[in-house]
């Protein structure tokens, strides 16, 4: 490895409102990592409300390290911009995993193929929807079975904004999973196989317009909708600035807003609107990150 | 209208595995049906074994008239060829329909717009999946909601070709409705919205070597594939030949392989295997049709 480089890990937003465990898409907002040789020992700088042993971008790279038998000595790394939210929706957990995952490549001679570094980003996340945009970028599809990741990369048109609307208060997995229910209705089943096809050729073909219509879920988002406060207000007022879709990011507490990029007003006419509100948000336009974890 | 014309509608297949009630894709098998003004009357032709009120482009052709205002009059209709099998999955019903539609169309100047056409055709049908692909043509994504239909084409890759397995016995749309259950699993419900988004962007992508893990189905294919007598022996054995996927289509009984189109011997082989079994089954290659209902 050199003796110093950076790594930088884009924010994802998975489920894209049909595709629950299924879709994903980074965004251009980063973690940085900056790593650097030293003589002796393991530093982790810029962390420092979180214990070494918490840190999963730490234990993430001393897993990957240990399987393959090497031992991390002579390292710092600092986390140079933690743009991520934690706990938000936009796939925190996975940039870490995904950043631990190629520190560890990069102290063995980056012996791990982009298969690899998704195959054990997945198994440490669990699934594996926002661990492969995080590493390959751009919007994903993902399915994860008998331990493989079978995974391919969706055109997203050019026009396309995408607006995040970040709340001050977390969704916690967990409870984020506990609402949804275990058993559907066959035209429930039905009606998400057909929005998320209809997702995945509107995005391809450029179709604008019919993202609305193929961004409705009825698997998910209508039991996560009521645990996030004025989700509802935020998504009525987003399509009143012309939203052309609106999402949960994630399990939430993120909300997503899909807007063309001529709609130059829609994040201060959004902010403005959300300041109003009880919690504190912040409206932020992305674009797609379209190239996944990077070695600077 | 010309005193003299022909309509030809392409076969379709539904499904394609994962996209239960959502995806269809025309082929480039048709019925034609040539239509001549008479002194006066109305006349079918070619439908001999069928009783006129029975004969659904007869009757489709009438019910939109009627709607219309119109009447049916110094009209004959002949069916010059038929080669879409009735009631093997092929979408003999909605070609019929289609065909029907699109007559009085003619008879009426043609005021009504393709959505009119795919509208009109979804309520008499039931559902969108093979009219969309019989009128526009290509494969297609189709939702039903609230009396509206919305749809889209999906790109498929050049080198595929499409082998229909057709036997000599039929299932019935009814009976292969009632063996599908009403109720899923949250896990085979994204099971099929992973498969489906994967199908969508592999066609998109052109990668064909993803398709046998993108066709596979939770949702209707487990429990139908029982129904029809060796259907399991012939998809291993289109696997043996190099089939790159293989699904029900529609509700059967015919069954398709997606091949690549330097498999020059796919269906020779295949023949030469079905020709073993207990029913008569005839194999033939066959391209997407891109076109749709075309008036000649």
């Amino acid at each position: 490895m050199k003796n110093m480089f950076t790594i930088k890990v884009p924010a994802t937003t998975a489920n894209m409102g049909p595709g629950y465990d299924v879709l994903g898409m980074a965004l251009q907002l980063y973690n940085e990592y900056e790593i650097e040789r030293i003589p002796k020992g393991v530093e982790f700088l810029g962390c420092d409300h979180i214990a070494l042993e918490e840190n999963l971008v730490y234990t993430t790279m001393n897993k990957v390290l240990e399987r393959y038998g090497y031992k991390a000595d002579g390292l710092r790394v600092v986390a140079k911009q933690n743009d991520i939210p934690m706990s938000r929706g936009l796939g925190s957990s996975a940039a870490c995993i995904a950043g631990g995952i190629i520190i560890a490549n990069s102290l063995m001679d980056d012996r791990l193929s982009v298969d690899d570094i998704i195959r054990i980003g997945t198994e440490i996340e669990g699934h594996p929807d926002n661990i492969v945009p995080a590493v390959i970028g751009g919007m994903t599809v993902s399915i994860f079975e008998n331990e493989q990741v079978f995974y391919t990369k969706v055109q997203v048109p050019d026009a396309l904004r995408f607006v995040v609307m970040i709340p001050d208060f977390t969704i916690s997995t967990h409870e984020a999973r506990k609402v949804v229910p275990d058993h559907y209705t066959k035209a429930d089943c039905i009606y998400n196989i057909s929005r998320v096809a209809m997702l995945l050729a509107a995005m391809n073909n450029g179709e604008v317009e019919k993202l609305r219509a193929a961004t409705e879920d009825k698997i998910h988002q209508p039991y996560r909708v009521p645990l996030i406060t004025d989700a509802d207000k935020i998504f009525r007022h987003a399509r009143c600035l012309g939203a052309k879709a609106e999402v949960i990011s994630g399990s939430g507490s993120t909300l997503l807003a899909m807007i063309d990029k001529e709609n130059k007003d829609f994040d201060k006419r959004m902010q403005a609107f959300l300041n109003k509100l009880e919690n504190k948000w912040e409206a932020k336009v992305l674009e797609v990150d379209t190239k996944g974890a990077q070695i600077l």
